[in-house]
């Protein structure tokens, strides 16, 4: 593996994820890129060998270990051979053969790419991290009892092995449905049992399942919160959606400014991303009646919801509905870990049977290993006593951060109040952008985004957004007042 | 686990797949069904004691042990609680309120899931396996080298520990796309770097992300073999194609009925799903002259390519093609085992940016943890020694197969010439269903599909296909002869 992590990941880099970026261009890299080059271009033919490494070295003016790495580089991608005694050859018929004029220009093929998918995916306001690192969307995943999960993996491996590997049903292994509402049942106050689960791979397909099933491509009116969570809005889009952005403010969504029109409506109501506000109590029946009175889904999503660090949680809306009518999609991606791509669903019953069809038709189902060992891992108590632990540590994270707000902070930004989750976020005055802030926090070793990154009304309210998934609570201080420094040149 | 096992898995079925059914309604089953809807419903009260369980077993007609087992189940549901030394209580809260008059009757919101997925998933014609079990799909897993697979499992479990378990990037790992790609050059001489790249959930996913990306809605024709896989019509159907099936016949797809307004073409030149022959060098140039002419893009699926018996494999159509009109489809599903979820795709570059970005869109990335061991599995050289040897097998297999049909069927079927992959066909005569016969051997303990369940015309041929990878080389001269037995009643 050690070799291929030379050059950089090219992927998409997720919104609020850690990225495995490389340090840029190594002079092994440069020399395999050059003779690459001459390989497929034909300019070295099939059949030639090349110099020896240490001759190759000499002429190259680089050292012979680098040009070892190269002609390994050159051989596991099948451009050379390597004849024991004789030397290193270029493979027959290694060279691309120079492409014919293409009976269609590729730019006719590429107008054929639906306008959801053409400009690329979303990327990461920020995707590098800090010495002070306060980006969201990101989990302590170096508090995460990394040595536990590997025992329920490898006790999941026996089970697979013993089982065979063959697929096992689209909405998700019944023991881990089963654990999974026995979580939500407890933890999130969800009235669940295992039929009304279906596992995904994490919120990001429950979200997108959802939208496939429910919306009817340029007729369906989908409320999202604005600020909002970017990908739901991009997902809810990409099915078709005629999105209508409603503000949000310290109550949470603004369910007065609902579109009546809104037949599907993406809320974060226990913890508001990004802004971080609870949703209250008297905005959760309003929402309820409006989705009764109105016929309109609700999309609930719990994503951080088992991290409340004061007070007693609400009820989810999904408890207060008695209709059917609120979907709600949780996530392991905070509680675990996110490169386990486990979440879940649970569904209306009229609304199960297609949600699992439109899974089977994505991808069959989320892999087995990965399902067994989080039965096991819920079943063992192993998570319960994970999010009991880390509740503690985000609380204190949370305290410690309102408080340094506050103080070093308070005249220039107005804290929303939060009592939940793994990010809040602060307003600038009316009028004042935070980008210039958070660019000269980069410049200061701060990683933080601006509030107006999530928002798809550009004119709205800025702020900051502090997570706090990736700060020590001892860092927290230093941190503040290094920003508050730079608001006072 | 083991408790849950014993309820059935209601998952939808995916067609090909094994099936993880149970053995019908036991006692435990029926009992547990009806204490559960006694509490759900409120009849038996939160708070109330359950009778003791040899009480129960007395009044109830069963033994101990199973009223055990269903306190047990009740227990795991969050349904009853257990103190000890007093029995097992009816949890407080444990019964569904009774439902209030919805404001909109769940048939309004039914009516608003999209027709795709109205109707639910795909079923398996044949779930359950017999004695002598010839369906098609499903590879040997017994013959896996769980062990090794387990020691990569192992290993990337403390490789994804010490990273943290961060998201990745979308396109996926880059030594994992690397060893990809050395594997599909050497094992199938697709001509494609890491770059080209991009790993999926499956091959179902790449299919999908496929369709979502360049199927404009009630516009774009895509053109399917058919008989086909039926979950790849049914995605592009999904992402609203028009289809349009195409004739097969023993040379693979009959390219000269493709319509001439087809911009996707779907197929399996490899080893045809579901009759096993072999697309012939000249229909591969004529598909592809087909493809340069009219501006279509082809979906070459090369679900089990790697298998090839006899002779040396013709070129991948991806190898043919210099225009960047063949997108590459290849999984793990039956070089490794199904229940992994790892499949990729070799995109032209055009497209590639478009499908990481739907890659993004539907669920960020596969699981770190399989793309981790993967990778390591491939470079470690144990993918090739697996393949290598399930060659041997099920060459074994198709030869005995073949000799068999030919000896003992030659007069009511006529077998599809095939050279490779995990399954073969022979067709019945003209007007004959395959239907009765399958039915029979059923009942003789056979599990056997017709072709024409995979057909969409259904006026065509018919047949019977027989899959290799679960029957063993000795058990088929057993099984060809019993079902030699059905047809001379």
């Amino acid at each position: 593996m050690k070799r291929s992590n030379q050059r950089k990941d090219d992927g998409a880099n997720p919104a609020g994820a850690a990225t495995v970026a490389g340090r840029g261009d190594t002079l092994t890299e440069r020399l395999h890129r050059e003779l690459k080059a001459e390989i497929l271009s034909g300019r070295r033919i099939g059949g030639t060998r090349l110099p020896s490494t240490r001759q190759f070295g000499v002429q190259a003016g680089v050292s012979r270990n680098i040009v070892l790495a190269v002609y390994d580089l050159l051989l596991s991608e099948g451009l050379v051979v390597s004849r024991r005694g004789a030397g290193t050859f270029v493979r027959d018929g290694a060279a691309r053969p120079s492409q014919p004029p293409p009976a269609f220009d590729p730019r006719v093929l590429q107008a054929r790419i639906r306008s959801p998918w053409r400009d690329g995916g979303l990327t990461d306001p920020i995707a590098a991290s800090a010495p002070f690192d306060f980006r969201i969307g990101i989990p302590d995943t170096r508090r995460f009892p990394h040595d536990v999960w590997r025992r329920s993996i490898a006790r999941a491996a026996r089970e697979l092995a013993r089982r065979g590997g063959n697929l096992g049903p689209s909405d998700g292994l019944a023991p881990l449905r089963a654990a999974i509402a026995r979580h939500v049942s407890f933890a999130r106050a969800v009235a669940c049992t295992a039929d009304d689960i279906i596992v995904t791979a994490g919120a990001q397909q429950a979200l997108d399942l959802i939208a496939r099933v429910l919306v009817t491509p340029n007729r369906t009116v989908a409320a999202v919160e604005d600020p909002g969570y970017p990908p739901a809005a991009h997902v809810l889009a990409a099915a078709g959606a005629r999105l209508h952005p409603v503000a949000v403010d310290a109550q949470g969504l603004v369910v007065d400014a609902l579109p009546r029109a809104a037949t599907l409506i993406y809320t974060t109501p226990s913890h508001q991303f990004p802004l971080g506000a609870v949703l209250s109590a008297q905005r959760r029946a309003a929402l309820i009646a409006f989705a009764h009175a109105r016929g309109a889904v609700i999309i609930e999503d719990d994503y951080d919801g088992e991290f409340r660090h004061h007070g007693r949680p609400l009820d989810a809306l999904q408890t207060l509905d008695r209709a059917g009518q609120v979907i709600y999609v949780g996530t392991f991606s905070k509680s675990l870990f996110p490169a386990l791509r486990l979440g879940f669903i649970v569904a209306p019953p009229w609304l199960r049977r297609a949600l699992v069809a439109a899974k089977q038709l994505a991808d069959w189902q989320c892999p087995l290993l990965e399902q067994i060992a989080l039965a096991h891992f819920i079943d063992d108590g192993h998570l319960a006593r994970h999010v009991r632990r880390m509740r503690r540590i985000y609380a204190e994270r949370h305290d410690a951060l309102t408080a340094a707000i506050q103080r070093d902070l308070g005249k220039a930004l107005t804290l929303i109040p939060s009592s939940s989750g793994l990010h809040l976020a602060a307003l600038t005055a009316p009028g004042k952008s935070a980008a210039a802030l958070a660019t000269r926090a980069r410049n200061a070793g701060i990683a933080i985004q601006t509030a107006r990154a999530y928002r798809r009304d550009h004119g709205g309210g800025d702020g900051l957004v502090f997570g706090i998934g990736q700060i020590e609570t001892d860092a927290i201080d230093t941190a503040i007042r290094r920003l508050a420094r730079l608001l006072t040149p």
